[in-house]
């Protein structure tokens, strides 16, 4: 249940991680759009496995079907479902599973839920699931850019203990982004984070990382309070990608430690407009963006799935040893940029569809 | 828009600052539950201005008065109206606001949006519209108790740079974070935050802080994969809390520096189930509770209102002084403990009659 | 449990028959509407009991009360909440429905689902219930006039078997259907309709009717396909009203015996832009609005309660006279006109919005 | 917008007439329930075009796929997606849709809506949209009589002025209702409704039609007052068919036209229960099943496409005479039968789901 998301701007994923496939529905996508798999299929490039390694041999992975909603190269304005076909299904890698839930996945408490949980991988809970995510993530961003001007690009500003600088949010690209296979733009954390990453895999271990984004151009006044304030709904979306345990905006925790004299962003004319002197509050006063860039950040836990040998309980409670086979990621955030960037991308398009129903209600303000 | 929460157990608030007086309406409360205004008032009680001050005039103030859907103490299963009047209405006291927003107030957000604010203080953004979810919340906290002997503890773990240790989670309770006005558990830690707040207003200045909370009891199986995942669904219900920047499940923030092998959390057979041994995860694994306790912390920015003068600019873009009058908090954190504890009720409730469905949807497991 | 309402344009209800009051919540009315108690009473007057009886005492019944959202005559764009107390509480006059449902009430049936009742009158069920959709649709019904011209009107078309013959859709007005107690805008038809009323009030009995609508003004584009077509959500509005049966738009049932060729609406050029030269479609096509008039009907079946003895059987089942005490309305029709209008308002408003989101996101069409 | 449907039982359809497919994403299916295409494909097959005339060449049309959310032959819990490929792609047929708008189809209502339309056939409007929601409804439909024994059966009542006499609901079957190609169930009324439907299609007309349904074994308790009332919801999902134009429950509008003591259903204990002795509520009172079949009855228009030449006139208001080619359903109401039982199935699954959670929260009833 509740695979769906958003008021205007609506999106529904579906499918298993080792099913046929997974995808889609948007529904709400304005009409007169300009779409095709082109505007699509960079994101789910920059979020597939094996990007970094060279000569791998998935290069055609995860190509998206647009099925629906689009006729000669323009939306309709009705539901555009994707799809993406799996490739990889290996059923038995995992039979394993059955007997004995692994540490920190999502398979003891699927059972918990459903009574049942998929045979093979993390069925639902997979990351796979987010490739329809980021499908839909597309569309809104390309609509935002086109319709308001707004940049979203996100990036990794931290992996395991090796913390990068800020960058200058006013200018970074996701060129500048994609530079480093870390999808750190900073070069000197970058090639610490790589070197943390080589570590960790070579002892069949995981790390956890940061995340950070900037929203440029979205105008004042998007977001709904007071269940709605668009900080709510920015954390409800980070959290709701597998693997996160933190969201913060502006000055985050750090915040808490300050003191009001200092936090406070005082008012200035810039560009021709209200805007603030600093940007504590992230790009967000009461809910409602306030014209300035949005910032925030997700923090991401190490993947779960590591090759070291674990201790663990089966069903039965019997203690057991649980290894892992297979390849798997060490650290999952350089793939998780285009994720967080596509989740922004729907949460915004919504907030911008309501504010313009409320701008269209009262034409003159 | 926006000002309704929840599917199944859903809620809704009304009311600005300074009108004639706030309030909800909660549809979905299941029937048959004993309620009378004496389940609300003590956390609006706990949640009300003037608390810790000897002698306070306001004794009387906030009394809720349950309107609809509960007859002889008992609920009908219909919508609860729950109305709490507003006794402080100090038109006046805001003519500023019209000429120039507060630096890092909802005053500019909510102009841009509605093209309209509130005459006097913050309208709907002000704190006081949590009157209307501390009175829902309490519905939803007696129903969870007594069906499912949930229990949700909050208490100040920080305020500005003083941090607290972490209590014994296991057992802590209300009563114990209600010994010192701070509401900080920890004798030690709750002298040295009541000196920094004493200092700060002293200094007529405001100090953030983190509020950290306990959920035990809640069985394995609640939370709503894939968008509505338990910690997605809490950490928007804390970001839509005035003054909030930041949410953080479990390891958080500092899972994000963490090997795999160091945060997994071994099942382990414990108390006649599986549990586990460690519990990085905070109580919820793939979007879904796994029977552990459920720990978040929740970051609080220092009010915006200062008493010191601070440089800001008026809606024509000229520099000015902006002096705030009267007596403000120099420290919400207290006062949102019963907030932070009526909004994880309301979370938990929805997404427990959710369950339930499913579980009387295949009677046989 | 669904007492809301509305996408954008949204609202709840709340309140039983015998409590202290009923109201409504109305979330996502746009900002700057000119609105006072003023604007919401005439409908709540025309709703009212006991007006077409001269001499009745009570005159200043259902007082409309706006507690939020509205500042100096001016909506905020915040929650709307009305509340309108209640006076006739008269627990004991219902001592016996604890003993015995009354048939074709809700008695029973609130009974299973809720394993309780409101103790007196129909608590929820009671067409009192429709005092918080009044209201609200009165805001509703405000916006769509002065945004758009949008004008609707309902009348009584038929009361038990006397039918009146079709008014002139384009020009009727409120003040027309308000000339006759019966609100049937046609002389003769109406005195007939008195006349059968009286009977059945003389006979201790009730009689049905049927209520038209016509809606003048509504622009081409609302209504979203295809679970939400404009007819559907009429459709789904009216019949939750008390004691409706049938819904039908435009040719309605009588259509299902027609050919094509005859119920075919030929496009004309009119009034400066395409019309049709008939109406069968009751101005929607693909359940989206195509600037012709709608006009649709809705069945009521009479009043349940009824002064004569009616066989039944009690919760035990054993055989029951049931005979009800006290004035009941022999046909409520007549007032149940105002309500239907609410009902069209809310649910044109919430259309409107959602377009106005659309023709907002594609500038240039 | 607005492609989805249902609270907790949720589906969304995607798709054009002329597009790759059509199908359907089903969210919130109870875990465990045995589930393949087989399942699936009778009501589809009931549903297909060119059932009823031999050597069709189109057999194997139509076939649906299940995408996700199905393992082993069992529902995981997770969103279903089927997909039905189009093969009856043909552009350029409808080449004359762009420069008039056909009378009483969607193509003048989608253009004024979206400013596009899909540039052949009824895209989202035309009724192969309906293959999603019948796929859809096979599932709600299975776990229906699985879980509570609940069966749903529709049939043809009218076509044109051809009435069927009512048949005994508490017996009627499906295979009752298929034995004859107008899905009538009564023979000598099947007979004249098919001479009726072959005079029309020899004269290159179209007929209207009324289909019935009842639903037995549904228990007391399903509907959620006050705006979800079971004869709402049920309204709201018939009115979003294509070409419906009314539905009426119980008595109807023939019950506006009876007295409160006629129309009454007296309570008596059968079968072990509390019942009722006539059912002119239709099995639903105060929005609440009631234990007694559920009886409705949903028109449908004429179908719009006829073969004969019409006056109408394009986009510039020039007369033109439209002149459709190819072969056309004069009827569309036999096929139209499994999408009413499936509309009704989604719509008993989600109130049924939504009283479970109600009827697990209080367990001591």
């Amino acid at each position: 249940m509740s695979s769906w998301l958003g008021t205007l701007f609506r999106v529904a994923t579906f499918g298993e991680s080792h099913g046929r496939g997974v995808g889609c529905v948007v529904d709400g996508c304005p009409p007169r759009l300009g779409l095709s798999e082109a505007d699509i299929q960079p994101q789910l490039d920059r979020r597939r496995p094996g990007q970094s390694e060279l000569a791998t041999p998935r290069e055609e992975a995860d190509r998206v079907t647009i099925l629906t909603g689009v006729e000669n190269g323009v939306t309709l304005g009705t539901p555009i479902a994707m799809v993406v076909a799996n490739r990889d299904a290996r059923p038995g890698d995992y039979a394993w599973v059955a007997r004995a839930p692994r540490p920190s996945h999502a398979d003891f408490t699927y059972r918990a839920k459903y009574g049942i949980h998929a045979s093979s991988g993390g069925g639902r809970s997979s990351a796979r699931e987010t490739v329809g995510r980021v499908a839909a993530g597309a569309v809104a961003d390309k609509w935002l850019r086109e319709r308001f001007g707004v940049e979203i690009v996100a990036w990794v500003s931290a992996v395991g203990p090796v913390e990068a600088p800020m960058p200058d949010t006013d200018r970074i690209q996701r060129a500048d982004v994609d530079r480093h296979p870390t999808r750190c733009p900073d070069p000197a954390a970058a090639e610490a984070m790589a070197a943390a990453v080589r570590e960790v895999r070579e002892q069949r271990d995981s790390l956890g990382g940061v995340i950070a984004c900037v929203c440029r151009g979205v105008p004042p006044g998007w977001g709904e309070p007071v269940f709605d304030k668009l900080e709510a709904v920015l954390a409800r979306a980070m959290l709701s990608l597998p693997a996160t345990k933190g969201f913060e905006i502006g000055s985050g925790f750090a915040g808490a430690r300050m003191r009001g004299s200092d936090h406070n962003d005082p008012f200035v004319w810039k560009d021709g407009r209200l805007g603030t002197a600093t940007n504590h509050s992230g790009g967000v006063q009461g809910g409602i963006s306030n014209g300035e860039p949005i910032l925030f950040r997700v923090a991401f836990k190490p993947p779960a799935t590591i090759g070291r040998p674990q201790t663990t309980a089966d069903y039965d409670g019997e203690p057991a040893i649980l290894e892992a086979g297979g390849r798997h990621d060490p650290c999952v955030v350089p793939r998780a940029v285009p994720i967080v960037e596509a989740m922004t991308a729907l949460v915004l398009a919504d907030a911008a569809l309501i504010q313009l129903a409320r701008e269209g209600a009262s034409p003159t303000p």
